[in-house]
C-alpha cells in the first residue's frame, strides 16, 4: 500500500461552484496520479456569542497539521461583525505573502500577448489593518499599518521567489511620494533585501505609474512586490490582462512552508450546481501547490494538459466555449493520459 | 481696444519642457482668437525659515483674482519638508475635484478603441491627509481621512458634471468591504447625492474589480467618482488606455468656479529646451478650461484641429512622429485657419 507515502492536503471546497471545481481538481489529480490525499474540511462560519463570525476549529487543526491547503471560493459575509472568511484564514495562519503568477494562456485571447509576471502582495497589514475610527460624526479615519517585520518578510519572499523561479527582476511598487513614512519604510526594507540578491535586478515604481505601464506594455515587469492594497489592485489588473480571475491562480504563503492555494474568483451562485463552472483557476492554483510540495513535475504535466486543451478550443461557457465543467475535466484527464 | 473684454488667466509655465508647451498653447490660443489674456506667474518654491517650502504669494494672489489657471509640469521637490508644489496648490486653493476625461484620440493607436470615460477624483483628503506616525521603531501608520463634507462635495460635482456633459452613468469606486467605515461613508454620500439625480444611472464597483474591468472593456464605464488614492491610480490607468499622460488633460476644480487646469505628465528634463516636447496634454487641458470659462466653442475648435492633425500623422517624437513642438503647433494653427 503506497498511500503511506501520500502527503495530506486540506481541501476547502468552498461555496457556490466551489464543490464542482474542487471535484474537477480531485479527478484530475487522480488521473495524473499525484501522490496526495485530500482532507476535506467544511468552513461554514461559526457565529460567536459576540455576534462575530469565525472559522471552525476543524479547519485550523487540519491546516496546521497538513501545512498545505487548497481552497475554492467562499461566500462573502455581509453585515456588522461578519469578517471575511478569506481574511480570517490569512490572519489566523499568518499567510504573509500572496503570490499570483499571470501568464498569457494559449487559446485565451485578450488584448495582451506574452504576459508573464508575478504579483507578490503583503497579505497581513497595510490598509487591511481593520483599524478605523469615527473621530466625530462625518469624519472617519482608516489606518494603514506598515511594519518593518512584515515588509522585510514579504521582500525576502519576493527576492527568494525570483531566485528560485529563475526570474530576472523585482520591482517594488509604492506611493512613497505621498505616504513617505509608511511606503518609505516598505521601500527601505525592499532596498535592504535587494542588496542581498545582487543577481536580481531591482527597481521601484509608483503604483499609479505602474498601472499606466501595465496597460501599455506589461512585458516590462517581471516580479512585482508591494503593500497589501496595491497588491489587491494590481493583482486584479494583471489577472485582467490574461483573461480574468477565472483563469488566474493564487497562493498564500505562511511561515515554515505553510501555504493555502486558492481560486480568487467568486462563488457564481447563479450557475452553481449546474456543471457549468470553469475550474481553471482552481486547477492552476493546485498546480502551483504541487511545485510548493516538491511535486512540481505533476503540476507541470497538468498545466500543459490544460493549456493544450484550451489551445484546441476546449472551453467552458464563461470563456465562450460549450463544455460543461465535467467535460472539460474529462478532456484534461484524457490529454494527460495521451501525453504519457 | 477689445482687450477689456478679455478674461485673465493665470499661467504657470512650469519647469523642464513647461515653457515650450506653454508657448505652444499661447500661440494656438492666439491663432484661434480665444479672448483671454495670460498672466504668467512663476512658481519657484519659497524656502521658509523652518526649511519647508511653499509657493510664492504672487501665484496665490493671481489665481485668487483670476479664478482660472493653466499649469505646466512642476519639478518634484525632493527631501524632508519639501512638499509637492502640485499638492500645495490643490491644498491652498481647496481644489476638491480632479477631473480627467479619457477619450480615444484619432491617430494615437493603443490596444483600446472608443474609450470615453471620465475619472473624478476627490482631491483634498483620503490617503493624501499627510498624517503619518511612527508608533515605535519599525511600525508606521498613515491615516486615510474621509469626511462627509468632502465626499458629498465631490459626489455632487460628479453627478452635476454627468448631467451637464450629457453623460449617462456614474460609478462610485471603493473598497468598502475592507475599509468599511471610511469608504462606507464615501459610498453613503454618493448614494445620497445619486437620489437627487434620477436621470443618471448609478452603480458601485470595488477598486480591484474596476481595474480588471477597465483593462478588459473600458466601454462599460462612463463617469467614475472615487476617493483620492483610487483616483490617482485609476486616472493613470485610464490615461494608459488612450496613450498616456502626454495626451490626457486634467482639471482641478475648487469652489465658486475657481479651477486650475494642468498637464499631469513630468517635466522631461532630458529633452527640455530642445523643441521636442509634446504639447498635447497641456493644449487639451486648456481646451477643458475654455469650456469651464464659457468659451467652449474655441476649445472644441482647437480640439478638432489637434485631432485632425494627429489623424493626418502630425506627431512629436514621443508619439513616433518627427515633428518639433513648434512645427506641431504650426500645424494646429494652420488647421484652425483652414477650418474657419
Ligand atoms: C474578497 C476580498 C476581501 C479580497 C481582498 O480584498 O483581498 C479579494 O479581493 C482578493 O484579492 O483576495
Ligand atoms: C505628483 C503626484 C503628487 C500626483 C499625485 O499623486 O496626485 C500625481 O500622481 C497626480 O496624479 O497628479
Amino acid at each position: 500500500d503506497n498511500s503511506t507515502q501520500k502527503q495530506k492536503v486540506t481541501l476547502i471546497e468552498g461555496d457556490g461552484i466551489g464543490p464542482e471545481i474542487s471535484l474537477a481538481v480531485q479527478r484530475i489529480f487522480e488521473g495524473a496520479g499525484v501522490p496526495i490525499e485530500w482532507e476535506p474540511v467544511d468552513v461554514k462560519p461559526i457565529v460567536l456569542s459576540s455576534g462575530k463570525t469565525t472559522i471552525p476549529d476543524k479547519v485550523i487543526t487540519s491546516l496546521q497539521a497538513n501545512r498545505i491547503g487548497l481552497k475554492g471560493p467562499l461566500e462573502t459575509q455581509i453585515g456588522k461583525g461578519k469578517i471575511s472568511l478569506n481574511l480570517t484564514l490569512r490572519k489566523v495562519f499568518n499567510l504573509y505573502a500572496n503570490v499570483r503568477p499571470c501568464r498569457s494562456i494559449p487559446g485565451i485571447i485578450t488584448k495582451y500577448k506574452d504576459v508573464n509576471l508575478v504579483t507578490i502582495r503583503e497579505n497581513t497589514e497595510g490598509e487591511y489593518s481593520g483599524i478605523e475610527h469615527q473621530i466625530v460624526d462625518g469624519v472617519v479615519q482608516s489606518i494603514k499599518l506598515i511594519t518593518r517585520e512584515a515588509s522585510l518578510r514579504v521582500a525576502e519572499y519576493a527576492f527568494n521567489y525570483a531566485t528560485m523561479e529563475g526570474r530576472k527582476s523585482v520591482c517594488a511598487v509604492h506611493k512613497s511620494n505621498i505616504m513617505r513614512a509608511s511606503d518609505g519604510l516598505f521601500l527601505k526594507c525592499c532596498d535592504a533585501v535587494a542588496e542581498k540578491y545582487p543577481d536580481i535586478s531591482y527597481n521601484k515604481t509608483l503604483i499609479d505609474t505602474c498601472c499606466l505601464n501595465l496597460v501599455n506594455d506589461p512585458s516590462q515587469y517581471d516580479v512585482l512586490v508591494m503593500p497589501n492594497l496595491y497588491g489587491d489592485i494590481l493583482s486584479d489588473l494583471c489577472a485582467g490582462l490574461i483573461g480574468g480571475l477565472g483563469v488566474t491562480p493564487s497562493g498564500n504563503m505562511g511561515k515554515d512552508g505553510l501555504a493555502l492555494f486558492e481560486a480568487v474568483h467568486g462563488t457564481a451562485p447563479d450557475i452553481a450546481g449546474q456543471d457549468k463552472a470553469n475550474p481553471i483557476a482552481l486547477i492552476l492554483s493546485a498546480c502551483m501547490m504541487t511545485t510548493h510540495m516538491g511535486l512540481g513535475m505533476y503540476g507541470k504535466q497538468i498545466e500543459n494538459a490544460v493549456y493544450k486543451c484550451l489551445a484546441e478550443g476546449a472551453k467552458t461557457g464563461d470563456l465562450g466555449g460549450k463544455m460543461k465543467c465535467s467535460e472539460f475535466t474529462d478532456a484534461i484527464i484524457e490529454m494527460i493520459h495521451e501525453d504519457k
